[in-house]
């Protein structure tokens, strides 16, 4: 179907550029450190990651964040002195001072733009999507750039299991307001629509250790059938605003969490799991990088084509959840034949 | 002179509310732990701080945050289920995971708001009001709650000078989306614009230690130079967006830093001493709390009347730059008999 073209909260938001980086070094399972324990090959299976990036020299938090988004910023043809803000979501590895989006800022070269970074856990990408596309609402802003990039590996206790799943990587998107603020207005992705909910109640279920590693304070299943139920609560508020059901929508690229949200997610969405698009196999759990990371993946495999309607879901400790619709557009190529 | 009524940029943003909390434990130079080596009279003279709060049992950053905020609430009588988002800033107890505002969202009762936590060292509080203030364009959200909650005094080595200036503190604003969005549209302190600006380049100049510690790495008097400079700059392009100059404003409550940043802004910005408001001599330095809780205090104080036209302005290390241009309004009371 075609999407929508506005409701009464909009305004016209385009995806100019997305991108994604990850690590030389990908983990594969043989090559991974071992395990204090060894797991068995159906757990393995089971856990459903194959390769992982371990970020090295020159991949910190914010090196990432400059390379994802200088390939964003290529994609969109855009300048990066061009920009007004740029948004850095990022938990992995946070700092008290200084953080990281001013400096990633400057190594761009992004002379005007402010720069901040952002917590929200898993969600940052996509709390970072709705605040950046706030910004230009006012027509002083007219080009963001929203990143995130993780260094999610060092949040895994080595030796332990988690080590398998959690993974670095960073991910882009460049937002310009349009149409009169978008160089090439008629065509390029759309932001539709995002939400953004949070809930304090859930505060205790996660935290970090002193040691710097993700514990987990309630058992897997229940924390897949919150993670199921927040996902699917935003998705469906934003839907409807939109007078749109989970039908209309082509792709689903949810944050991949593990493969036990993802499953409590297709039985949540009701839809059919090849509507689900993640890379999870190929990065692991890249927290709040792993939407762009997918999005860069299946858009470049060829099975998201310009002009789908996709919706993007995360949650996130704390506990966050939100979610965004949009459309991928034309590579900007395309767009200059126009 | 009257305050502008609005810019080409602009969108109409009430304050109708604002409030602060101190701690329980205000330790004047007497009962604060003696230092590695003693001061001489004549130098902590210099110093300007008398008294400084150290948070203690229920006052956490969360907890303060909570406090203030609901303060805040009160004065703009607003409850705290209306409210469609909630921004805290905090950059000294920062944590990977969980962050503070959804538990502080859900402590005060703000049932659906989204709240996230900001960091932007001491510009948080502004980088928040900007913030805030561009998704109150979006007909969805009308009221947001602004907190800054600091533990300060936890970033200075015990014994050292810092915690003679460092001090803990939360400030608190309430915005509402006007005129429709607005209980009483024709009163409140309105929030008439903002600039943020951020700088990598001097992203250098100041860490936390190891141990959490604040650490400089150029001279005090270079810093003050920056600090004063990035204020200027910033101060000056909202005002001349805005068709204004520093002649028009009636008050400027800076974040305070130092005694030496106050004087170079003084010296920055070329305005009567007398206009520049701060009551850093009675709480030290207090970070992104530094301007509402120096708002409060002069409101409270009679200093500040209602209608006056004051500019805000903060840096932090990272480094940002932020400003905002607003009145004060009328206390609630004197609003339900206009």
């Amino acid at each position: 179907m075609r999407p929508p073209d506005s409701h009464p909260d909009s305004h016209d938001v385009r995806i100019t550029g997305f991108a994604s980086y990850l690590p030389r070094l990908m983990h594969d399972n043989a090559t991974l450190p071992a395990l204090d324990e060894p797991i068995e090959p159906a757990d393995l299976a089971r856990l459903g990651v194959h390769r992982r990036g371990w970020a090295r020299d020159g991949e910190s938090v914010g090196e990432m964040a400059v390379l994802a988004g200088r390939r964003a910023l290529e994609r969109a043809e855009l300048p990066a002195g061009e920009l007004d803000l740029v948004i850095l979501a990022n938990w992995t590895q946070r700092r008290y001072l200084p953080e990281f989006a001013p400096t990633v800022k400057h190594q761009l070269g992004a002379g005007r733009a402010f720069a901040h970074d952002l917590g929200c856990a898993c969600a940052g990408f996509l709390y970072g999507l709705g605040t950046a596309s706030e910004f230009l609402r006012n027509p002083r802003y007219r080009r963001a750039l929203v990143i995130a990039s993780e260094q999610t590996s060092q949040r895994a206790r080595p030796g332990s299991r988690g080590t398998l799943i959690l993974g670095d990587a960073a991910g882009a998107f460049v937002l310009e307001r349009g149409p009169e603020g978008t160089r090439d207005a008629g065509r390029g992705g759309r932001l539709i629509d995002y939400e953004l909910a949070s809930d304090g109640e859930h505060a205790a279920i996660m935290e970090i250790s002193d040691e710097g590693w993700v514990r987990t304070f309630i058992q897997q299943r229940e924390l897949c059938g919150l993670a199921a139920r927040s996902i699917l609560e935003v998705s469906q508020r934003m839907l409807a605003r939109n007078q749109l059901t989970l039908a209309d929508i082509r792709w689903i690229v949810p944050h991949s969490g593990t493969a036990g949200v993802q499953a409590a997610i297709v039985r949540a969405l009701e839809v059919a799991p090849d509507r689900i698009l993640t890379n999870y196999r190929d990065v692991g759990n890249v927290s709040s990088a792993s939407i762009p990371v997918a999005l860069d993946h299946h858009v470049a495999a060829g099975t998201i084509r310009p002009g789908d309607l996709v919706l993007s879901a995360a949650v996130g400790g704390g506990w966050y959840a939100a979610a965004a619709l949009y459309t991928v557009g034309d590579p900007p190529a395309d767009r200059a034949r126009a």
